[in-house]
C-alpha cells in the first residue's frame, strides 16, 4: 500500500472560499468581530465532484492508495482575524476533510487544520483537537508555528507557550506536520521561500532545545523534504558537534520529513543522506507546483517516480518509505 | 590556482570588538548617539598573528590559494545603533580587510562590508562603495537583504530603495555577495536558520522580479549553497514554469551559488544540479562550523575535499568552480 502523507483539500467548492470571504469583509468593518459557525451548504455531489476529477483522479494516475488529507493549508489563514472567526473557519475546515474521508473511505485519511492566532493562548487549538480527534477519528493535525503569517511573533516552538498543544497530541497519540499558511508579509513568498525558510526554522527551534526530554513520544513531520535541512545535514551536525551535542540522537526519534521535493537529484540526496526510517511519502498533491517538468514529461510533484527512480534503496526500504514509516508516525491509522 | 570566495575575518584582534562594544555602551544611553569614526589601535603585527595562525594556516593545510576575503558577517550588526554608528564601525572593519589584504597580497583579495541600517536610504552605502572600491582596490561587497536582522523590515531587493546600490555596483563592476548579519530575532538562529532562510528567500526576490532587465550586468552571489535553493531546483523550475517564465533563462546570467555546504551528498547535488558556471568554490572559512567531521577525519568546512571528491565533474569543470568562476564574477580580481 502506498500511503501520500502530504495531500491538501485544494479543490473544495466555492461555497468554502465564499465563507471565508463573508468572515473578511465583515472582519473589514470589525477587526474584533465575532462570529457564530453557521452553516456552509455543500452537497455531497459538489465534494465528490471535487475529489474525482482532481485528487482521487490523480492518486489512480500515479499508482497511490491513500493520501493523509487536510484543509489547504495556504488557506488556513491564522493571521486573519481574530480567535472567534478562526474556531469557526477551522471547523468547516475540518468538517469537510471528514465529509471528504466518509464519501472516499478507502483514499483519505483525515488531518485538522488548527485554530490558532498569533500570540493567542492554544485553548480553542485544543479543543480542536479533542474535537476532531476523539469525536471525528482524525489521525494527525498541521501545527503552524508562525500563525502570524511571516512575522513570527510568537515563541519559538520549544517555548512553554505551546506545551497544552504538546501535551494533547501526546495524550492523543497523534503527530503534527509543521506547516505555516499563507504570507502576508511582502518579503515572502508563500510556497517557496516562506514555506522552506519555516520548514527550516522550525527544525532548529526543536534540534536547539529539550522539548524531547519532556515529550519523548512527540512526533514531527517537517515538510517540504525538510526545507534546507536535509542539503545541510553535515552544517547541522556541525553546528550541534561545535554546541556539545549529536544531532541525529537528538531529533531522529522525533522528527520526520517528507518527500516533497520536486526532482530526482534532490529525492536522491535525501533518501541518501537521512535515516530511511525519517522519510516519510509525500507530494503535497495538489499543491504548489502543478505543472508537467518538461525534462522528464511527467508533474514536478508525482514524487512516487522519483522514489521509484532511486537505485540505492532497496525494495524494503521503499516500503518503509511509502508505508510502514507513516503507519509508524500515524499509529491511529487503521486502513 | 584555487580561489575560495567567501572567507570572513573572524579572528580581527580583540581591539575590534572593544571598540564595537563601546559603541554599543554609548548607544545604550542613546540610541540616536552621533560618533566619530576615531581611532582603532591594532599594530600590523597583531594583525600578521591573526592571520597567520588561522586562515593561513588553514589555507596551506588545505591546498587553496587566495580567499576573497570580509569582514565578519555575523558582526556586522547593521541592526545596530544608527547610520553614523553604522559608517564608522564599517570604516574601521573594511580598513582592516584592506590592511590583511597589503600584508598578505598573495592569500587575500579585498570584499567590503556595507553601512545598511533598517529603511536608512542607502546614501553612505554608495559613498562606502567609491571609498573601498575607487581609493582602496576591493573587489566586491557583502550586501545585507534584512539589515534589521531578522525582522525583514525593508523592501524586498527588487524595490527601487536599493537601486542607487545597484547603479553604483554596476559602475564599479563589482559582484555583491547577498549575505545577512546576526540574527536578533528569537526564532531565527543565525548561522543555520536564518542564514539557510535569507539565502532563500534572497533569491526568491531575484527569481521574481525583472531586476536584471534593469542592470543586466548585476551579479550576486547566492552563499552557503544557495540556502534551500539547489535541493529544491525542481519545485523552484515548476513554480517559474507555472508563472509563465524559464527559472533559468530568467536568473542564471546573474545568480551564482556558493559550496559552503559541508558534507560530499549536498556538494554532490548542487554540482550536479546548477550549471558548472554558476558554481563558486568557497569554504566561509572561518566560520560557522569549526569543528571535524567524525564521519571524515576531516574539517566539516573544508569544502576543496568535496570537490575533490565529485566524480561527476571533468578537470576543466573543476577548474572552473575553482578559478575561472571567480574571475567572471570578480572581475577586479587581478592576482
Amino acid at each position: 500500500m502506498i500511503i501520500d502523507c502530504h495531500g491538501h483539500y485544494t479543490t473544495a467548492p466555492s461555497e468554502l472560499g465564499d465563507y471565508r470571504d463573508q468572515q473578511k469583509a465583515e472582519l473589514k468593518n470589525d477587526p474584533m468581530f465575532q462570529t457564530t459557525k453557521g452553516i456552509l451548504n455543500i452537497t455531497d455531489d459538489q465534494i465528490r465532484d471535487s475529489i474525482k476529477n482532481n485528487q482521487l483522479k490523480l492518486q489512480q494516475e500515479r499508482g497511490t492508495d491513500l493520501t493523509i488529507f487536510s484543509p489547504r493549508a495556504s488557506w488556513m489563514g491564522h493571521h486573519v482575524g481574530n480567535e472567534s472567526t478562526s474556531v469557526a473557519w477551522t471547523e468547516h475546515c475540518n468538517d469537510l476533510i471528514r465529509r471528504v474521508c466518509d464519501l472516499f473511505p478507502e483514499n483519505f485519511a483525515p488531518v485538522a487544520q488548527l485554530p490558532q492566532s498569533a500570540n493567542v493562548k492554544p485553548d480553542a487549538v485544543v479543543r480542536e483537537l479533542e474535537r476532531t480527534v476523539n469525536e471525528m477519528g482524525f489521525i494527525g493535525c498541521n501545527l503552524n508555528p508562525d500563525p502570524s503569517g511571516g512575522y513570527w511573533k510568537d515563541k519559538p516552538l520549544h517555548d512553554k507557550f505551546w506545551y497544552p498543544i504538546y501535551e494533547k497530541m501526546s495524550e492523543l497519540n497523534i503527530p503534527a506536520m509543521i506547516h505555516v499558511s499563507g504570507s502576508c508579509h511582502e518579503c515572502f513568498h508563500t510556497t517557496s521561500s516562506y514555506y522552506l525558510s519555516a520548514d527550516t526554522t522550525a527544525f532548529v527551534h526543536l534540534m536547539m532545545s529539550d522539548l524531547f526530554k519532556d515529550f519523548p513520544d512527540l512526533k514531527f513531520i517537517i515538510p517540504h523534504g525538510g526545507g534546507a535541512v536535509p542539503y545541510h545535514w553535515g552544517r547541522f551536525r556541525g553546528i550541534a558537534q561545535d554546541q556539545g551535542f549529536d544531532l541525529e540522537e537528538k531529533v531522529l526519534n522525533n522528527i520526520y520529513f517528507d518527500t516533497c521535493v520536486y526532482h530526482q537529484e534532490g529525492i536522491d540526496l535525501l533518501l541518501d543522506v537521512i535515516p530511511t526510517k525519517n522519510v516519510l511519502f509525500a507530494s503535497e498533491m495538489i499543491g504548489a507546483v502543478r505543472g508537467i517538468d518538461p525534462r522528464t514529461g511527467h508533474y514536478f510533484d508525482d514524487t512516487k517516480r522519483y522514489i521509484d527512480g532511486n537505485t540505492k534503496l532497496n525494495a524494503a526500504e521503499k516500503k518503509m518509505v511509502f508505508e510502514d514509516n507513516a503507519r509508524a508516525v500515524f499509529p491511529r491509522l487503521k486502513v
